[in-house]
């Protein structure tokens, strides 16, 4: 090893071949130069859970001004820190968000629909990108059977609606959670509920489901709501909150939908209390529970809020949980 | 709060509303099942290093059952206790592989080749994309200026030349370290090195090079061998092995080739020596020494043999480094 150690460190300048040493690289140039991309890959990703084909389809990622209160029993410093840590920039927050289609081999199944194609243009691109990466997937929305909501936020139901405000999914059932429909579909609440925030929570509610004519099929907790796929209560970010577990054979993976937002934040550190969680105390509860399942079985979880592909394994540390995203199959 | 979550937790069975219940799923199939798509996304994937756009193009990635000596200095219930922890599968090992292409904005370079695409058709399309996913990228290989290579085994090389043998970038100066060079091409060396990995490796080099007409630059270590690509001396993996920094602007990448392979197991545990390491002692230090580097720089590793898109940041533990993978970007 001596020997081989000496000589790798010899700069080799002697070789005696035909192969010239490097001239300054400026008059080398032999091509015209190529004109830069500027574009991104089609955002899906597929993987197998046993026979059935799971098909992640990017909506995009918005990424803002981290608010003052952005997470409510932290402060600001503390959650720089954390992004720091992350080896994200200070000052701000990035959020993706991403759907999946569940090919079960008789059934398309959505779950989760982005912020809308209407969005698209209005963000020039950044977020609303879903029914397109559907389209690059080759999966067709006529085609789509079942279309599963997790929870009524914007970002998770405002594509049920296509830019010309008609269903995006024409030939869908749609199922909604019931404890969901019935908190935010009930006019007494609406009315009680007047804070700004929960003002465009009622309204985006309202909007796409009238559009929808009110016609949703609601689901409970703990059913077998499509082939293999099954609903969990996870109430807190929003008061009828769902998760699902989607099996195939011996395989399983948990579709957490908002359990946790952006997990480098939030799986990291459960015990803070995102903007966007309701019922923060509740939500913080069903979390730490999910996750201790989760570590339990080493189920893996496919996050809407997870970096695309948003796929990863979570293992306890000290002070919370922590990612592995599983690993890119360039073939599946 | 509490009204919420006692809100929350009921069933909402009784919405006053024209939603429906859920009818057993049997009966509501409404499509003919679509087929699996059975097929991956295109294997690029786009970033900027200040004005340039770096495209990472997989070539795939090889799954195989562990060979006993597979990390030279541990035994196998360690490796495998250490893909547990990584969330692995045990008794195998996955390897991918991610070469790049850099567009400076004045040259457009290729870093390293992968396994070359006569290797697509006998792998069955697992291995061997890289040409592939350059097209699907919109990038012509004829219009590469410059191909780098970081060292001289056969995931990194044979791509240089196409399934007829013939030059896969016709029109690229091809840029090879020096010390690589002086080893691999040394007869004296070839002679001395006569297990069947060195034979293989040696008969690689020989093939491959030959083939060029052994029409290679060398180039040397810290030096800039391309428009904002500066060489590194990282020796040990293979006596001549470097890596390159990319910087543009203010930001930096750190091309690290194989200071580590998958980093899963090998950066999370930097003082094991993987089977392909030919100098371990001197791969070791170089791979602490790079890492502690990357730590205190804060700096992003482009990592070969990282899942793709292989771009992550390091953070260091109490008993090696972690990753982090940088989060997708659904545009650019």
């Amino acid at each position: 090893m001596t020997e081989l150690t000496r000589r790798g460190m010899l700069s080799g300048t002697a070789a005696a071949t035909v192969a010239t040493t490097l001239a300054p690289f400026a008059e080398t140039t032999t091509q015209a130069a190529a004109p830069p991309a500027g574009k991104q890959a089609p955002g899906f990703y597929r993987y197998k859970v046993g026979t059935y084909e799971i098909t992640v389809c990017t909506d995009g990622s918005r990424t803002f001004p981290l608010p003052d209160n952005f997470v409510l029993n932290a402060k600001k410093e503390e959650v720089n820190k954390a992004l720091a840590e992350a080896f994200m920039e200070p000052d701000k927050m990035t959020i993706p968000y991403n759907p999946i289609v569940v090919n079960t081999g008789s059934k398309l199944i959505v779950i989760d629909t982005g912020v809308g194609e209407a969005n698209f243009e209005r963000s020039k691109g950044v977020v609303g990108q879903f029914h397109n990466n559907m389209k690059l997937a080759g999966i067709d929305r006529n085609a789509v059977d079942t279309v599963i909501i997790t929870h009524f936020h914007g970002d998770h139901i405002f594509g049920l609606l296509g830019t010309d405000n008609k269903l995006a999914f024409p030939n869908a059932e749609v199922l909604v959670p019931a404890p969901e429909w019935k908190f935010f579909m009930d006019d007494a609440e609406m009315a009680k509920n007047t804070s700004e925030r929960m003002k465009e929570v009622f309204g985006g509610v309202r909007r796409v489901f009238d559009a929808l004519g009110r016609k949703v099929t609601q689901y409970e907790a703990g059913k077998e709501i499509a082939p293999g796929i099954t609903s969990v209560a996870t109430y807190g970010h929003t008061p009828g909150h769902m998760s699902h577990i989607v099996a195939s054979g011996s395989s399983k993976v948990y579709v957490q939908a908002d359990v946790t937002n952006n997990p480098l934040l939030f799986a990291r550190h459960p015990g803070w209390h995102a903007f966007f969680d309701q019922i923060p105390d509740m939500a913080e509860a069903t979390r730490r529970k999910v996750y201790d399942m989760l570590v339990a079985e080493k189920m893996p979880v496919q996050g809407f809020h997870y970096p695309f592909p948003s796929l990863a394994h979570v293992e306890k540390t000290s002070t919370g949980y922590r990612e592995t995203m599983v690993p890119w199959t360039p073939t599946i």
